[in-house]
């Protein structure tokens, strides 16, 4: 039951210092999305294993070259490895004709493309299937941007098994108790449901937030999320200009973890004019202790709170 | 008085086993030229020591996604790093409006971009400046495909520097005597050219031939070339599939060299499914023994016949 992002490029717009641009992959109990899709992510997902055929979903949080130069390879090569299933592309508005018009010149595809428009004005549900759900997360970049809320669907309680013996629950009725209906007894008496299962595990969740200058808002989208990866191109020493070029400080991304109660922060999306990125770190954790730097190849996990 | 190529990215469409898709740096006399454009070129050239900022002429040999797919990173780079020079882009027609949707869609340019579209079906030249001439070269693929000839300009007869006090001869004639002329005397005899100049060391030249199926009037066109860059798809395994896809093998490249009596073979655009590179080398070498495979990263140097 696998909740694990995998970090392919962890640097701002010019690649420096051995870090791609940006893209993750997030596999939620082996289903694939990958967000956002920097020069190289293809040639990152092969160096590091994620199972790019797997993927079936793409977010791409705005048209910035360094968030989006490696679809049309990622495309590509899926299609001279066989793919025939469809893909869908979420993203801001203006990605499909420049896709479309790039793959007319240099070859089509063998499966289709499915271009999902996110209005990145609004916070709303922007995509779900049976394992979970996508929000858009409006934020404050120098273009329309949007950063993405994933989060697995409530589970159903778990019986436990032994009240379906102590009562005798027939194997028909247990849907529904798992779905919260009491038992009632062929004496009339009604079992509650609580005393028959025990809650599921608290859905995982994970919230990508880059490109953004500081936005608290944010904060209040992301409450309680478990990983939370925030943009950090600047230290405090550029702190002025980060707001100009609507980027955030580290410092800025721990205060929105910090405002989130965020269970651990990651940093990422450096400005390659640091090669070091202690200063990164030290100054985020003076506000946010949990938080970690983003490094290419780096993988996140978030384990059930209890097995099921 | 560089002649150095620098390979960038040396495997076919699908990057593998370390090895980037197609893109190689040509300096010759510190003047720079992009060969190709695959996924991932910025990146090698950050890693390589390639300066990219130098470079004013791009020639992509055909559209096929594995040979242009960095351009669009590689020009936003340059932006991002302030560049007002104008960069040149050869290649064949179509290009010109992939680039500029997709740039339309992911922000401008700081820097104006020129498109030459080049006639993939005619061997000529396409480009000079004050060091090279490049030649298109026709090859035979699946889309119109050019490769690239590039042959250093004749440079002027040395000066025998014992003949100038000998015959005290003024600076002022020297740059003709230079471009070939003789020299009289003020008592009227002529000193013929051949005793007050040597020849000069002759100009050094390189062939890109990717990607093609085997060609044999190319031997012709690269003729004497110092370098011959030809890809080499499959080994002789494939020798079937090589012509059915537009590719050749390792050994058909070094067929090419051998006609064309080039003074080095170097190898490349490996398919993915060959991690090991052995068999091209040994395959190729039994036909062409200056061979030596293309990996990314390496570098060839054209030394002068001498110095000047």
């Amino acid at each position: 039951m696998r909740f694990e992002l995998t970090l392919l490029g962890t640097n701002s717009a010019l690649p420096a210092f051995g870090r791609f641009p940006s893209s993750q992959a997030l596999n939620v109990q082996e289903n694939h999305y990958l967000i956002d899709c920097g020069e190289g992510a293809q040639i990152r997902m092969s160096e590091f294993g994620v199972r790019r055929s797997r993927i079936r979903q793409v977010f791409i949080s705005h048209l910035h070259g360094d968030h989006v130069y490696g679809l049309t390879g990622f495309l590509s090569s899926l299609a001279l490895l066989g793919r025939e299933e469809p893909m869908e592309i979420y993203s801001p508005p203006g990605l499909e004709e420049a896709i479309r018009v790039f793959l007319k010149h240099t070859g089509g595809l063998s499966f289709p493309l499915r271009f999902i428009e996110i209005d990145t004005g609004r916070h709303q549900l922007i995509f779900e299937d049976g394992i979970i759900e996508a929000y858009s997360l409006p934020l404050v970049h120098r273009v329309p941007t949007s950063g993405f809320l994933f989060r697995e669907k409530e589970r159903p309680r778990n019986m436990r098994p032994e009240k379906i013996e102590a009562y005798h629950i027939p194997y028909r009725d247990i849907p529904a108790i798992k779905s919260g209906a009491d038992y009632v007894l062929p004496n009339g008496r009604r079992v509650p449901n609580e005393e028959l299962t025990l809650p599921p595990p608290a859905p995982r969740s994970y919230a990508y937030c880059s490109d953004t200058a500081f936005h608290e808002p944010l904060a209040s989208m992301a409450r309680g999320v478990n990983l939370l990866y925030h943009e950090s191109t600047f230290c405090e020493d550029l702190r002025e200009q980060a707001p100009l070029t609507g980027h955030s400080t580290a410092r800025q991304a721990a205060e929105i973890a910090r405002l989130a109660g965020a269970g651990k922060l990651i940093l990422g999306h450096y400005s390659s004019r640091y090669k070091s990125l202690e200063t990164f770190l030290r100054e985020a954790r003076e506000v946010f202790p949990n938080t970690e730097l983003g490094l290419d190849g780096k993988v996140f996990e978030v384990p059930l709170e209890r097995e099921i």
